[in-house]
């Protein structure tokens, strides 16, 4: 069994699938990939029971066959590689991998002791790699880390006849991403945001192919397959919680006030929940935070609707400045009302994209 | 008080200084950093008991006086200012710091709480910063991490009528930087090499000053003057260890050895010393290693002095890989004999750099 393979190619495919597999495990076959040498192809599988991922390559292939193998082991030694092309010759225990002047003989494991993986051969629907990462990537923010309920670690997904929305919600705060696109799946599901994370490293130009199946998310594009694991439960009916009425609202560039909320929130407190105060009036922002070492402020010219209002409200400023990142020119920043009624973030330049912040009771 | 200063200057002079700083230490007082106010120059400085650091900057000033503030506070908000220039009005308490339409008010606490820190006015002594950057910089590797008699977490510094030495060494390989250029002072010290890492960062282009005196080397370079604390204790009589006759060795860019040792080593087991072996024979190193997933070796072409001989050898791959590092084009590398008979490199575009290697003991 022969295999010549571009340097490159392989490298990057494995980096995709040695993330995936853990280097250590208490269940040893998990940290095993999976090598599959079959017509022109060198494919490359591995699994965390969240995410399964399977590479397939373009390959200069003779004989056929399927190994196991190390994977953190095999991807340092791939990386290391001294030339441009790599020639494999896989026998039942060994892999011979040479490069330039450079040989190395690795151990393999037979396949049957690495998970068995199993990808739909066919996808029912599908929607554009770039519009789906946008989605992903501007609400991956707003899930909870750890302590909380389990489906607010997840990000929902609702795949319907007229749209796909991406949601993700801790209780503090929420972020929603809307596209007129449907998937040609009508399914509301929920991903582990982790799991999210692995797909948005895979997603790149083009279409990506869906399928929904079994309690999972299966997903292929540009060479790679996914089946990512649904999470059971009820996501929150977080429509209900959005303000329909806003009386104050602002405008000004996402990176002004983001940066000056990071510089004025240095004063604050971390046991404070890094507490800064907003205060809108007359066409004026101004931000203001104190603190055991002292008290800072920093003052914006703003386009203010609801002028004969003001507005004076205190935030978590990490909540603040999570939901001004994935906006790159200007945006409105909406108050529903005083002490901790919600307000809301909306990008002009993309309009499918919708934050909330919880402000903090102070009363 | 009033002191007006760019903000790139004044942020780069408290970054040294913060570095040196402890953030948090169980002496409160450590923590803090002095601001001294006077004629024309705004003066920072602080300690961490090894070593002591002091920068003067320029300024635009109205008035004088001495203050004290908690370093990495002041710090965080001087990089985070918007502006190109900073105001800052000192009172008794408290520091206003405006830039842009930023302003924050951060506590001072009274200088007698910081550390009192005393440099010298004058020096005696002196050398290029580059020269002795250089010198410093190739050896601090071979000091000793921790767990090791306190002398070999040193570098010592040969100050001589005749020539500038630089060495470290952990007793298992050494290091050593020769400069033809004296100093004007006449010692043998050990700087600790941390201290000699915080120098490093503050050595650029002309002369520094040094003096010696009470302790501690103090040094003046660029606006910043350090006083480094000196190690008690004797360091070994490293250049009779270094072997005289070497019956073969070889030549060979630094980065292509060190690249193919990095490569083979993968395979090699960490808990064996990540023992690679070199076996040189005909005018090729063949280089090898084996741990518990496998093998691995690459061969490469090499000038070869001592050709009636062979030699096989095992090293640590990370002594190997450090002593390579300072090289930037050919190096020879001597074998004085076989099995653990130390191993010498000499870079051949900079003479004054030599590493030795002791190899591993294999029977």
């Amino acid at each position: 069994m022969r295999v010549l393979v571009p340097k490159k190619s392989l490298a990057d495919a494995l980096a995709r699938v040695e993330r995936i597999v853990p280097s250590r495990s208490s269940n040893p076959g998990l940290s095993l990939m999976r090598i599959d040498v079959r017509d022109d192809a060198l494919v490359l599988s591995g699994s965390n029971m969240d995410v399964d991922i399977r590479s397939e390559l373009a390959a200069d292939v003779r004989g056929q066959g399927s190994y196991a193998v190390t994977a953190h082991v095999f991807g340092q030694i791939v990386r290391a590689l001294p030339g441009d092309d790599v020639e494999m010759d896989l026998a039942e225990n060994e892999m011979q991998i040479s490069s330039g002047n450079y040989t190395t003989k690795l151990q393999l494991v037979a396949p049957g002791s690495a998970p068995v993986l199993s990808f739909p051969d066919s996808h029912s629907a599908g929607i554009d790699a770039r519009l789906l990462a946008r989605a992903l990537g501007s609400v991956r923010y707003a899930a909870a880390v750890a302590d909380f309920q389990a489906v607010f670690r997840g990000v929902k997904l609702e795949l319907r006849e007229s749209h796909t929305r991406a949601v993700a919600t801790d209780g503090f705060r929420l972020a929603y991403y809307h596209l007129d696109t449907p998937t040609g799946l009508n399914a509301d599901v929920i991903v582990p945001a982790r799991s999210v994370e692995e797909l948005l490293r895979v997603l790149d130009e083009g279409e990506v192919a869906l399928q929904l199946d079994g309690g999972q998310l299966s997903v292929a594009h540009d060479g790679y397959a996914l089946n990512l694991k649904l999470m059971d439960g009820t996501f929150p009916d977080y429509e209900r919680v959005i303000p329909a009425n806003y009386p104050v609202s602002i405008t000004l560039p996402a990176a002004r006030l983001s940066e000056a909320v990071s510089r004025v929130a240095l004063m604050a407190d971390k046991s404070a929940n890094n507490r800064v105060d907003l205060f809108v009036k007359d066409g004026q922002l101004q931000i203001t935070a104190e603190g055991s070492f002292g008290r800072s402020q920093e003052a914006i010219e703003v386009l203010q609707e609801g002028t004969d209002s003001e507005i004076q409200l205190a935030y978590n400023s990490k909540y603040l400045i999570d939901a001004l990142a994935p906006s790159a020119g200007d945006i409105r920043l909406r108050f529903s009302g005083m002490n901790a009624s919600p307000s809301v973030v909306n990008d002009l330049g993309d309009p499918g994209y919708l934050a909330m912040v919880v402000p903090l009771r102070t009363s």
